[in-house]
């Protein structure tokens, strides 16, 4: 364990030690702990109990997971190390069924690996190092130019509005959803922000709050509940939230509660930002009923985080980790190849092609 | 402290004792504790600390307050003894300045007051106790008789979906938003009810869900933020909630979020019914805009009920106890008298003369 002060790096490759540095975001904002996974078993862990969450974390931290849990491999094939690498790939598929950067993250593992196919074993290996760096080193870039098209669309002093992190902390710099807020920190565009706590995982108080607060960023935290008020009272110009998937014709998965947001922001005239890197974009994805939405235990709501249980053991409980905003609902989805309006089918299928 | 297992009273007077038994809500659903209040300070305490809560279970303790903290009165003029009760009424009233409930009741155990004057100060007393005695026997009979004309509106194996808590230990008995929910209860409806949690303080996980699971009722607990798509996926034919304060145009003000629930009720096409007391309905309020919003301490939304923050001590928060309905939203409002429909205006006061 070891305490950062600076900027953080949620997601950090010891390669020396054989190790991932990962920050356990559900310890924030308390404590600030930097675990240390070595095995297939550790990495499994890390992204289904959320310790590693956010889309592209969850891609970055998966695509160095696939590079070390097979680097100590002693397969003298090829055929004997992509078997190993195939099982690794399909444990570590299994942890998050809903994230579809783990996929991509590990697919695109994968093609670098049969690529390399004809090259020694220890070429191969530093192969699939060198393409993690690029995944990581590529999402700072992602994340960089999403915050600067989404800045085109703010003005300073204005009152945003985000849902769970979609944060630095969630990426490998700036974020998705917080990009733009960060950019505009640095040219004192004073933004006033309110942060959804966002039930029950509290990703809103524990890791935006905190992270804006780190970083000088004026941030007001509120129940999910209050978003319909803080909008009434005109204290919000624009709704700005992450995904985790967009579907070919722009319906989007994201935390639970995003759709409210969504739905409420519409009723007031608010513009609602989707904040989109094109790797969560999933054309085979035909609409958001194509996405399958991730149930999770019901001790997350009754217990989780209290000192005592907040219902009755008896009391049944629906706990779906996310929702689909339908594209109707959405004002723009920023990815950072440009800022992408409706008719999404065509126009995101456009940019896909450019 | 005594332990009931059948029907609950959450308020109850033990006039030999000079005590008001109050079921504390706040220790629900792990403790249920009554409490023992004797002073002003004991009954401005409960409302204060939502101890008691709800409009009608705060009236009854209210009038039954006033009663108590003026009985022992050693006053021996009309004059002396109104003085006292003024100042107790003043006392008492401040307790909770959105609880319109909280004045009716005192209001009308003035008047009761006014009306004795020419009694002596003994038979003055026994006329206070015989008025909070009505107060309570009179919100059984309203709330029996909300839950008859909500339940000609609903069918049975409906899905229904409420905020906060209306229920049976907010009022004398039955509740107004699930007093259709008991009833339906003992006809056989077997509806399926879907409780939010209510953050920050959690009634509808801690009592709404605990009440209804004690009665038998088939309830789902989720966070509010969930309420879209539990919405989305057809599972809610109708929306009831109770209120706080009905303004004379329809606007209703109710626990915070009630508004969120309206506009995703409205977006999914789903009837949304506020069950009203023709108590809670101020004429005096022309709109909601007249009608206080009360803010509530940052404790609430960082602190309360966690082992440990959940959010760090330099951030800010807005915590509104109470957000405002746009009547455009709702689409009948309940009461004892009948079901109202828009215009609200007009129907309102139609209501009110009859």
């Amino acid at each position: 364990m070891t305490e950062h002060v600076t900027v953080i790096e949620s997601v950090k490759l010891d390669d020396k030690n054989d190790t991932i540095i990962l920050l356990d975001q559900t310890q924030l904002p308390n404590k600030k702990v930097f675990l240390e996974l070595k095995t297939v078993d550790d990495v499994w862990d890390a992204i289904y109990h959320l310790k590693v969450r956010g889309a592209p974390a969850i891609g970055i931290a998966a695509a160095y997971g696939i590079y070390l849990v097979t680097k100590n491999s002693d397969a003298s094939s090829y055929e004997e190390f992509a078997q190993t690498f195939s099982k690794m790939k399909e444990k570590l598929a299994s942890s998050r069924p809903t994230a579809v950067n783990l996929f991509w993250a590990l697919d695109r593992m994968e093609a670098r690996l049969e690529k390399e196919k004809a090259q020694s074993i220890d070429v191969i290996k530093r192969a699939l190092k060198e393409e993690a760096d690029l995944i990581k080193k590529e999402d700072e870039e992602v994340c960089e130019s999403i915050g600067q098209y989404a800045l085109e669309l703010l003005e300073p002093g204005m009152g945003l509005l985000t849902h769970c992190n979609a944060g630095t902390i969630a990426t490998a710099k700036y974020g998705t959803a917080l990009a733009p807020i960060y950019l505009g920190q640095e040219k004192g565009y004073d933004f006033k922000v309110y942060a959804d706590e966002t039930r029950p995982l509290l990703q809103g108080a524990r890791l935006t709050a905190w992270e804006l607060d780190q970083a000088g960023v004026d941030v007001t935290l509120i129940c999910d509940n209050m978003a319909s008020i803080v909008m009434k009272q005109g204290k919000v110009q624009a709704v700005l939230v992450g995904c985790d998937r967009v579907a070919a014709n722009g319906d989007a998965a994201n935390k639970i509660g995003t759709s409210a947001v969504a739905i409420l922001a519409k009723h007031y005239g608010i513009p609602f930002y989707v904040c989109a890197p094109m790797s969560t974009i999933d054309s085979k994805s035909k609409t958001g009923d194509d996405i399958e939405i991730e149930l999770r235990s019901e001790e997350e709501i009754k217990t989780k985080w209290y000192s005592e249980p907040m219902a009755p053991e008896s009391v049944k409980t629906y706990n779906p980790a996310f929702d689909v905003t339908d594209s109707s609902l959405i004002t723009a989805i920023i990815t950072e190849k440009g800022i992408v309006y409706p008719d999404y089918e065509e126009n995101l299928a456009k940019i896909f092609a450019e």
